[in-house]
């Protein structure tokens, strides 16, 4: 299955590893469920007698409901038709692309996820770079530019996009007639990404889109929603890209969402938190003993990128010495999606593993960077 | 929501009525579960449990297994990494739609599900009817059609491609150099559709591309497995196409279509079968005391189409005055997707509901068309 290289193939490798190795690839949670998950997750089938006698609406408003405020949307649309539930994030992706003028110009921030570029790049639309930066500066994209894609936090740096900053974008976008594409799928782990995002697009009058996603704060073994949220003044055709895709989400899975949105905001959170941060802590140790640093050490998100120096094995190299040894990473030059030469010296590890897999993969990350500098330094000698 | 109407919009509007109407539109089974059934739900604790600590592979070849065997599909190519688990049918669709390159003429089963039609038409393919006369005369599309697509069941009419004619599209496939793409959503409740397929294209030399279902068979509430499978003849990138949109399907959902297989070939398949059966039966007995009669009366599947006489009210008409009583089915003209208006005379009704809610449906079918019919008498009057 080696005929294209994407992070997802990569990932699906890491899964589908017959020897067993560590899966470090994706950023979905891989974990064991708390003492208070399991007890949700005991009352699945108790979820699924209240599917069939409940009416989807209600369920579906009171996921939503206790989703987006935990993670402090509560400008969201929630009750307006204007949220729409899919099987993923992905997909709510896929669908807005689907919805956008074939042939149109948009701007994408840069890196993020390689899978967010394809998706759009494949429905036709033509992708310009927004760098990190640009972001930053406030240099906004103009025309041809009719959309501009902003994933808050961004994936693979944890970047978020601070609240003047998406005022500033809003107001621009809305002078200069574009829309405002947010992907906040790992907005959940990070409390500085949980401003109220609708208010500040409300308030500046713009043309937005949002996509949430519960899929990365659970070990919920991709029972998950991505949500599709969209302005009053959107005018593509979203809803016939729905209705393309899927008649609705699983009742079920929505009812186990509102069940975690409880726990989340009851302790869960900082159980998850608490966790994630333990692991950084442990790669951080691991790769500092070698000279490695982390590239976004102040990053919250489930993920963390490891900077390798100019002069030494580059994240190719190391990725594939790390497969030959059943340990599974990104190598991050596919978030360069424009430039993929950009992202050659930083590698990708996961944080929302058990303890010990992560630990585990931080030490033979270090090893085998320690092994292949050595080898380059005997040759060079 | 009305500013798109497909067959999938007339259904969302069903699921949807805050009224709570009568939804006997879509083809899922919206049942309650049988005993059998619930102590399989009731164990979905553990198969979360067991989705965390054994390999997804063995899970998802164990579910692949079960499921394709009791539908009598011994030669898939079950462990070969040549089947794709999707979280639906229709993302696998769109995944070949995605494969196939923009701007090929396909040639699509007329009248079938619009969706089917739909997802083609927007990834950019040249669509051409073949109507399920030309199938049974065995008159199959040359240049320059590059692949034939047959729903197997068809959706609404039930109706099956008979092994011999199966043969001989694969041959004349295979020597035209064309892909055969068969999608068998509706396969599992027809055991006339139950040969294996596999066999058949395999023995042809054809390049195939088969899309089976699990979410028509059970009250799962969308927790159902798309699975997409090609042959080694396959050229085009679905790996590519199936990367981007998803990574997994999920372990729990596959671990819950192994147990629900295993009940279906322990005693299921004739419970559902009985219960379809004895909804049609009523539906039947419903319309015929208004003249009216089934279109297919052979047809196996959950859904039923109600022929309406050429010279009375037609199936938009009986539509809207239903939906005005609360009562949803769905108008045929959409699943003529290349001849609207040879669909107008039919409308179809779902099978797998509860047996009062078919009843009570039926019957205010039956008298919304005597009301129609004699309205329009009084008016000619």
């Amino acid at each position: 299955m080696s005929d294209v290289v994407n992070l997802t193939t990569m990932e699906v490798d890491a899964l589908t590893d017959a020897d067993g190795g560590l899966n470090l690839t994706d950023g979905h949670a891989r974990l064991g469920l708390t003492a208070e998950q399991a007890a949700i997750v005991a009352g699945i089938p108790e979820m699924f007698a209240q599917a069939s006698c409940r009416p989807f609406q209600d369920i579906e408003r009171e996921a939503h409901t206790a989703f987006l405020h935990a993670v402090g949307q509560y400008s969201a649309p929630i009750g307006t038709g204007r949220i729409f539930s899919c099987y993923s994030s992905t997909l709510a992706t896929d669908i807005v692309a689907r919805a956008l003028p074939a042939g149109a110009t948009i701007a994408v921030l840069h890196p993020t996820f390689d899978n967010i570029a394809d998706l759009f790049t494949t429905r036709g639309l033509n992708l310009v770079p927004m760098s990190e930066q640009a972001l930053m500066n406030k240099d906004w994209p103009g025309a041809p530019v009719s959309a501009i894609v902003v994933t808050h936090p961004n994936n693979p740096t944890g970047l978020v996009t601070p609240r003047g900053h998406l005022r500033s974008l809003a107001e621009h976008a809305a002078r200069n007639g574009q829309t405002v594409i947010i992907d906040a799928s790992f907005r959940g782990q990070v409390p500085d990404a949980q401003y109220d995002t609708y208010e500040v697009l409300e308030a500046a009058g713009a043309d937005w889109i949002v996509i949430e996603d519960t899929g990365k704060l659970w070990p919920t073994h991709e029972l998950k929603i991505g949500m599709l949220a969209f302005s009053e003044r959107t005018r593509y055709p979203l809803y016939r890209a729905f209705s393309e895709s899927l008649l609705a989400a699983s009742p079920v899975v929505l009812r186990l969402v509102t069940e975690l949105a409880g726990d989340w905001v009851a302790g869960g959170r900082e159980r998850a938190r608490d966790m994630v941060e333990r692991n950084r802590a442990v790669v951080r140790e691991a790769i500092e003993a070698v000279g490695l640093e982390l590239a976004d050490p102040v990053s919250q998100i489930s993920v963390a990128r490891i900077a390798l120096p100019q002069d030494g094995p580059g994240s190719g190299e190391l990725y594939r010495k790390l497969v030959a040894h059943g340990v599974h990473v990104l190598p991050c030059a596919p978030f360069h999606w424009a430039d993929p030469k950009s992202g050659e010296r930083f590698i990708r590890i996961s944080l929302a593993r058990p303890h010990d897999t992560v630990l585990k993969g931080a030490q033979k990350l270090a090893q085998a960077f320690a092994e292949l500098s050595a080898d380059e330094d005997a040759l060079v000698a």
